[in-house]
């Protein structure tokens, strides 16, 4: 799944992910008001309605972009219902040819993390039938707990043909009060900040995960737009793992600052917009699209974001 | 909840949570085929039968437990009928006027906690109306993207007087290679492991959450049966923080190792036990309940492990 990523960017031209993170707040007044008069002001109603925005994004902006990042969080909040317009999301995005990473952050001890794993990327056996509980293509996975709780995704990916994204630095602002810390190093004598250390891990767990071809391991990395000079380093430490990079536009990363994620050629990284382009109407500079033809803004905002990043890249590498 | 939880322990004089974490492989034959003779082979079929099997554990225990732990993964893994199960198991515990303890392990950045607080413990607003998602009483919460994504779930819980536990030290066997790594404390000029700082900030944080009566905070910490010197040490450094103990029978945690997890009243801390106790039939001491009576074999365990608690608790303080 990492070669079609890649291959994906290339023809694409557009190291880009749309996150598919809906609130209400962002749903259009004639998509709400055609789900609550069919299902009602309920769990079911606003279900419908993230799913019939997500359509329209989906639909308007699938032939530029690789790759799409349902956020787990924004359909679980609504329950039962919601989890069932996320799988639909990730089947829909499937039909358009597209790579969905679920941002699930999800990571627990063996047999707890094997579960996720198989729920998310594999096929859980029941009677004599198997089934894809939700079948993303990639998840994030989160490291507290170490390597027992991520080699279970690490397993079914490598059955699957399938990869994971490994927190490393968030983009977050209260990221550094844990990740940031400085730990001895004894092997070196230094200090050196927790991201490093967990950075390493991933380098260390891609090395047994190389596809057939090509240079990066099905095992990624997630470093936040906002912090660029770590983004630098990271991108030294682990010089064969893909990076998922979030917080570029809404949470304030710029064009600019992606480069040091990037390798020379180009590849390497793939950045993560949400709001930025599934709420572009809301913003000034597209609002004279209206409510109605929010689809074709956030058209336009990843063709910009693309101008940004491209942009970027050709003016340092 | 918390004063909920404790008067429930005080009353059953039992700290112990059943943590329902079904797996296929642990639900009788005759529970299995009635469920696929009803859905097929299908994820629905399995989503019957573990909700089945999980009722007729509840109906079995809950006079004798203050609480239980349904693990999400084992729910995800089919899918959003998975999922259906998991909220039908919450609804009938609540039923049952037992304290559930969703164990999620979320924790992401702000608006993103945000919206998994809203769907585990809170109401996300439709419209006109509000509803629960989830609707369990606590869930766990990972600390590895630091306070911006912790206080989002103590907003909620505050407002829905629920509760939250924060991993501190998790009972797995690689729980240390970033929780036990050491980090350069300038305050103090020491070297401390990361568990340490995880712990003291689970302490600051319960400062501002201590309910109207009783002195322990709604924010709880997970901390592994498995790793007894580690509960001591925390014990000390979170005065009014209830611990979450995992990691008893089947992982290795024995009574004899939890007593430091407890102050002397008692109190303070509350063990889980999963496949120990739902799979009870399943083991030798336990078989001559045969499948059929699998609950019954489930109900002797759950008495063989509070005796092996108290008595631990009473030898030691």
């Amino acid at each position: 799944m990492i070669t079609k990523l890649i291959s994906k960017i290339r023809k694409t031209n557009a190291p880009i992910v749309v996150g598919l993170d809906p609130m209400m707040k962002y749903v259009p007044e004639h998509i709400k008001k055609a789900a609550f008069a069919e299902y009602g002001e309920t769990l079911e109603g606003a279900a419908e309605a993230i799913w019939q925005f997500n359509k329209g994004i989906v639909d308007a902006v699938c032939d530029l972009i690789p790759a799409v990042k349902p956020q787990s969080a924004m359909y679980e909040q609504f329950g039962v219902p919601g989890m069932a317009a996320f799988k639909k999301t990730i089947d829909y995005c499937h039909e358009k040819d597209l790579v969905v990473i679920g941002d699930v952050k999800r990571g627990d001890i063996g047999s707890t993390s094997e579960a996720y794993a198989v729920g998310h990327l594999g096929k859980v056996q029941v009677g004599s039938s198997s089934y894809s509980g939700f079948d993303e293509d990639f998840v994030t996975v989160n490291p507290y707990l170490g390597s027992d709780g991520v080699n279970p995704f690490i397993k079914v990916c490598r059955e699957e043909k399938k990869g994971i994204f490994v927190l490393v630095k968030t983009s977050n602002p209260s990221s550094g009060e844990l990740q940031d810390r400085l730990v001895r190093d004894e092997k070196h004598s230094v200090d050196r900040p927790v991201y490093e250390i967990v950075g390493e891990q991933v380098a260390a767990w891609g090395n047994d995960c190389m596809p057939e071809e090509g240079e990066y391991s099905y095992i990624g990395a997630v470093v936040g737009a906002t912090y660029p000079e770590q983004g630098r380093v990271l991108r030294r430490l682990m010089p064969n793992a893909f990076i998922l990079v979030p917080g570029y536009g809404a949470q304030g990363g710029r064009g600019a600052d992606l480069a040091h994620f990037f390798h020379k050629d180009g590849l390497g990284a793939i950045v993560n917009s949400s709001r930025g382009i599934i709420a572009a109407y809301q913003q000034e500079m597209y609002s004279h699209y209206g409510e109605k033809a929010y689809a074709d803004a956030s058209r336009a905002a990843v063709l910009a974001m693309r101008e940004d990043i491209m942009s970027a890249l050709h003016q340092v590498h």
